[in-house]
């Protein structure tokens, strides 16, 4: 079987991770959280690509690319501000192209509160359990392109 | 007369018409639908600049440059998602330009049920017709330009 | 191909057009607005059938009767009061009828703001032209009608 | 004992019974709903009177008519769209005329939802069992007049 | 000085006052009510005319045939049920006409508590002191029309 | 018998009618409408005494004060800022002190819009007649206190 | 043709019939409602099992383990209290059963006002006719299990 | 180090999975998915114990239970209709018993849309991936108590 | 005069006082509250039945044999988690009983903020003392069972 | 140890206590409560000034007038018309003079419904026992400055 | 030029500032604050009048003083608790006299968050930075009634 | 002491100031404001890096990189539409940064009405005074800045 491709997409100040009101997110920095990831995914068996982006126009315009040019089987986001009301233009992008998906939240979105708008469009919702939401959430995503999912 | 100049905006994620979701926003692409529209232009008789953009701020670069380099005469618009909460600073745009400008949608927004954010500010609203609202919204463009309104 | 019929309900008040806020809905009165919507049906191939009614009952009772002795393929209705919460009626006799239905209002609603109730039940939506809305509404009922719809 | 008297009120669009949109209401015509009803009546014993109308003030003309010239004990209806708001008239005249009254409706409202503003003036509402709710409101309106309810 | 005339509209059920909830609107009736109202116009000094009606239509095709037939100055009015939601058509009616209006109740409407919803078209709105308000609205229209207000 | 007595308590920012907004309140001042109501009052057959306060407290001890020297037989108050949330207390006094009340407001507060919340506490409400409703109100006080209301 | 089993189960306090609010519930006991069912059942040829539970943990379990061993053909229920938003387990509950569900109040609920949380998931709903309602019940679902609705 | 141990704890309805609204949950039992987590568990290295209760009293019975025995690490469970406003009392117990806690859902709730009112109290909520949900609950939980969270 | 009896209701979680968030509840225990109550019961003269439940079904059955049995006269709860939302059961109970009914609370509520749905059906209520509001509460209960009540 | 020193803040109408509104508020006067929390102070060993206001800014120039002077350890309030809205003055007072504060109302808030916007400033509140509350809230003041609250 | 004249009012509570919650407000207190703002207003070149009040109506008597024997150019206030709810007859006033004001608050009130009833009356707002926004304000109002804001 | 660096960012639609909707926001131009500040910055003594964006995303890029490169001491921010909910990204950026930040606005917001979504993340906001607003802003953050701040 071929190695299933995952395409993980930061939505905006997913960059400033690590910087970003630590006491809440964390002080694991972007970077390596990407290469925590990058190393799941050889450990794990699936081809991993990360994106970031503060724009969510630049984000429409990369998943619009990478849909055309067949680059991934299955996406992992975490929408940041995009899931606050802000985010009705990826919201139209996720249903058009139309694969599966799952999201994820460092936070527990439940304690703010807050209801993520995009989290409808999703398969799976993985929240509150920091960085290793993204474990979580790459190994389900593997499970269910591979099959493998109970 | 001189003949009268139309800019049509298409909003996020038109870039994908005909391959989003075409059970609800049919089987036209951006480029048939371009075609269509720039053939109606030339058998009417107005010149049609058409633009798309995923990108609020890039549209409104782009709008303010149209402005000032006075490209149209009146503003058609399918405000696709800036129309649903993310659109405030294009709202304050077309304030601010303060042209005729006519609002379509593909779908029936009152069936969804969606109110438009930007309508308000519209001479026109056209709806629910699919892509014939964009003939329907460019006739009634001309004939407002044209006085051939009744 | 037989000519298309149009039925063009207009809803209570519609008959003091001109008269009616002039300043808001024009000076155009119902008697010059019916006929220049005949010349259009003449002019462009279709049978044109216009009632005015101020009751809403009285309305029910002629759209019934129309049905049954089959006298239109489309119905054109500015419902005006009919779509600020007293309508039920008219919304549930749209829901009996089954026929294509297109709304027009003479002013944008969006600007009021007045959600039609009746909307939700029509094919398309045009409004905020003045009373060249109703002939983009005719041309479009008569486009759906023939086909010719883009 | 003398037999008591029924009016059965049939509010807007109830004349179209079996036509309109039979997938929620049934292929079961007004006419036919008459002949079962009046059938009943007789196998029961009590008389029955009933009168259609799309038209609340028609409505309410008939209802201050019959109790001014004594024609009934106990009314039943079905308010249709006059229990969408729009009945407001038909609120007042029921309590003016201060009889038994039971409400019944061909759907389950509580699926839609709605909340019927005639109910809470009923003295019983049946629901959602299709045309054999007419059936169960004429038993026991039946029962309430002749005393031999529970 | 011409004398003034004053058009009284009653609404829904007002037909029935007197017998209609007497421990609210009291035990004078309709017709009781208009000889006291014709008395005081010929010891004021204004024609006064009353019209009763249960249809809101009706009550629009009557409204627009004393305005066309030039019958009146003021208008009075206790739009009972109309109020409540149900009297949108009314709603434009007045603003249509365009004639001093005073509305009564017979009732407080704010003890209910209910906004009516044509009230905000009035030059004045009068109540709670039952049949006595008619006096006081036709009074306060008087001494409008005449200029004789303070 | 005996001549009615009438207590007028102006609320806050009443001493500078004529002078407030005048667009919206008029220009009679203070002193003349005074002036007017006491002659109304010579001119009725009733005792008239009005009093000012800006202060709610002030106003309460004038009113338990009037109440407990058996000051007056009725009631009328024109609240102003007192029925827009702020007049919780004097809404306990109403109902403590259990008179008579007519309440009057110079504008049509179903425009602005405002629901008064001391008005469900009155036995009628005038508003929207400028200084004028105070004659109105004086005068139906009057027929109330002597039995010659309708 | 097999008789059909009928399950009658009485939800928190109904225990109390007959002495709990006797001025709204009525004076019949749970015991002599019991007796009228069983007689009911008799007299028209269907088994009735009835089960009375102030828990709704309990109701669950009873109304799983009758499911398993096919106890009943239809349910009937008064789910009193459980319909008051604390019932969001019987919800899950009726949807996981799936089989016909008659909902039964005393009271007529439309007067409280209260909307039931519980009925969307019934085929009827029968309320406001105090203990007749369960004869109503029972006869529309007698009806309904052997193919007599009209 | 000790073997974490797990406490799996099962709402109302669950002990149906798989013969509940299938279409929804899947076809998985109970049974089975009781097996897998078991298998699960022996596989990862960690102690399970699940309960399975329909009485939200009893469920905090056991908990509290458990509690004084000390017999688990952490806590997973699904809260099923515990999560929709009638458990009030296990969001108390967890507040009271204070042990980390991981919420996990068979459907996306996003999608219903429904809140959790438990997943406030929850270190993180895993929801819409089916019974695989259970292992990436599972999972997490275990590396948060081994600390191999990322 | 014979001793009265008041029953003391403690609701869920109320069995895990003093280890459940004591910086919110203290750390006296359930134990040592019983204690102290029962202690105040003696020096007072009146005799105390306290009963904890973590079921609302088991509260109700517990009620309702203590008002069979004639086991109290008053009644005193906290009713904890059951005064939010989950309560229905319990409120229709203490409509049922109808007996003096004070409840108390730990906390005070108007700090969370949180409006108790049984607190409508007492006759009085104290909170925000801590356990020192159960003293207030069965003294109150005492003085108004004794007759003593200022 | 010395006396604690309580003060009595009564709010406005509170001096017409036994006169207003007796149905509700009972026919102790204010004069009668004082002298028996003044008799209740002396049994009890305590001083307690009492201080009547209908107006809220006097009533807080003696609030804090008494603060600067040291004259009290504890407040009990009742609020009255204060708690409704009008009392945003003083409750930044209650904040800034950072006393034990109680809160009394005769009457149960939550069965009117009304929700006290004064008490989550208060350590406690007691409502709903008529002038007996006092008694209560005097007591748990007094057991709270000494230091012999549970 | 003659030197403008502004008039700063202290709304309730401010004569405690510095004693009042210092952990919001600051240590500085009114009367050192007043001498900053002299010293300021001799600094820059204008004449300051300074009013605190607790009571709302003893402001509107002082505000109407002012205006009729002209002493000042500019209103400056920090309304305090006027702003929420209570100051009703405040804005009353504020739209009767007509000056520039500007409003002030000690804190940023969008983290409260509370919107101030009276700012929609003011030129402008400024908040959030303590007593340094009493300066930043009297700057401004200086520059306005100066002609010298850009 | 070294000069302070303040950034100023202007956000979407504030390069066309001066010819929008200049009714509202004055004839001051972009290029003019600009002036007039950097001039400000001069005479003041700090230094003045001044941003202009349409885009959010080109925003939050630009804020970092200057955060990343120490390029500013503090932040002073029209967010013009970015505090219309469309800006949940930049909220999460003014988090991440963390420097002081002052709002300011053209308009008095509080007339519109609209509730700035940054403000709440502000340490002030100043609005309603037109572009002499800036001036105010840039003076409140400068003594600030350099500690001599009130």
């Amino acid at each position: 079987m071929t190695r299933p491709r995952i395409f993980l997409l930061q939505g905006p100040n997913m960059n400033w991770l690590g910087k970003r009101q630590p006491e809440i997110y964390g002080t694991t920095t972007a970077d390596q959280l990407d290469d925590m990831c990058q190393a799941h995914a050889r450990a794990t068996g699936y081809e991993l690509t990360i994106f970031y982006s503060n724009s969510e126009g630049a984000a429409l315009d990369r998943l619009y690319h990478a849909v055309e040019t067949d680059e991934f089987d299955g996406l992992v986001m975490n929408p940041a501000a995009w899931s606050m009301g802000s985010g009705a233009a990826i919201r139209d992008c996720l249903r058009s192209i139309a694969k599966p998906y799952i999201e994820v939240h460092i936070r527990n979105q439940y304690k703010i509160p807050h209801v993520s708008s995009t989290a409808e469009l999703s398969d799976g919702v993985i929240q509150g359990m920091g960085c290793d939401g993204y474990r979580a959430a790459l190994d389900a995503m593997f499970r269910r392109l591979t099959g493998s999912a109970w």
